[in-house]
């Protein structure tokens, strides 16, 4: 790290949008203060950094806070140009496409994922199985034609779409037992399947990750909460 | 524009999405050329170039396609750093500031615009309402503080911010005799109605802005199809 930074990260353990910001910064070799949030009674210090949103997670560098993981993933690789790996592409139009990867894991695959496991009625879940399917394939295809045979969305190594897809791998591996949903299913996805298996075993990632049986333990506890609305705090 | 670069917009005249397109190619001096899609028969150069979506809309630079508007607006600034006024700043702070506007705009100024002009129900068009004011008024309070007296969002000049809430400013103008509700009230919010007025007025803008009486026409006809689901395929 930069000497003089100083970095501080307010964020709540299960959220993917955290985890994708721990990804970004352990993949950077950077250091930083975790800050775990009570969503239910969020800090001074969340609600003043964040007041639009008043979301995890808030990534504070030296005083100044940036907000959405996907702005904040960005902002690393910029004011941390210099430090480690870099998350994003050089070239101006394989930035592009990795961004249009990253606007789709968000705006459809997550949308439905979530859906599929706590949709409301049964037709709701079944319609955002089908919708998960969907989406999980066309990533598939992501990956088969962008990758080109290389092993991460980023090529040799992993970059901005892994960090963002690696975000949601502790809830992808928590939702077999969850929901009997498998969305990286080996027969179905074999590159995602795999893909899932190589960046989880990454040494800067396999720390990082959230422990499987607490996110089973805390999505029953919000399965059984179903019916109230989901807990809000936790996104972007 | 750089000799030799080939540059094609896929668009829609009435979208927004795409007019933000056309004001950062204005903006930036690039010369292009312009092919209006019929988004109830789209073109096969459509589907192809973006077989995920098939929305409008793409440019296609050098027979490579960018899909999306606000990475399309990425793609403009960093593969023609060279050409015309940078819509980012230089500031890694600073363009993550300008992306949690640009951001917040797509994800909550628009839906709620929408919703209280199209919702289906009365009540759907108040809440709509409602969250439009609440935005609005969050919007003009980035460009008190953020503008700091400035008359852009991009400080001197018009930049990325600008251009995102710009390529709304034609539905803007059309609202007020469309749907009686004037989004950038002089009264309740001076700077945005302020800078609507200086951004609309600007040499590269003014020329590249659809006729406000035509939107009105065009929103009569799909409030007279309300009932019907909107449009498909101009977004984003």
């Amino acid at each position: 790290m930069a000497g003089g930074d100083d970095l501080k990260l307010l964020g709540m353990w299960a959220s993917p949008y955290v985890l994708r910001v721990k990804l970004a910064l352990s993949l950077k070799g950077l250091s930083y203060e975790y800050v775990e949030e009570d969503l239910r009674d969020k800090s001074e210090l969340l609600v003043k950094s964040n007041p639009v949103h008043k979301k995890v997670p808030v990534l504070i560098h030296n005083g100044k806070p940036v907000s959405e993981s996907l702005i904040i993933l960005q902002y690393i690789d910029e004011a941390f140009a210099g430090t480690g790996p870099s998350l994003l592409p050089a070239d101006p139009y394989e930035r592009a496409v990795a961004r249009f990867w990253a606007a789709y894991i968000d705006d459809k695959m997550l949308p439905a994922l979530n859906q599929s496991a706590m949709g409301k009625t049964e037709e709701e879940r079944a319609e955002g199985k089908k919708q998960s399917l969907v989406t999980v394939e066309t990533l598939e295809g992501a990956l088969r034609d962008c990758g080109k045979g290389k092993p991460f969305f980023g090529g040799d190594s992993a970059g901005y779409v892994d960090v963002v897809l690696g975000g949601l791998l502790g809830w992808v591996r928590a939702s077999d037992e969850l929901h009997g949903v498998k969305p990286f299913d080996p027969e179905r996805t074999p590159l995602l399947a795999a893909w899932s298996e190589r960046f989880g075993a990454l040494e800067a990632v396999e720390p990082v990750m959230p422990d499987v049986s607490r996110l089973v333990e805390f999505g029953k506890m919000l399965k059984a909460r179903l019916a109230a609305p989901p807990a809000a705090g936790a996104s972007n």
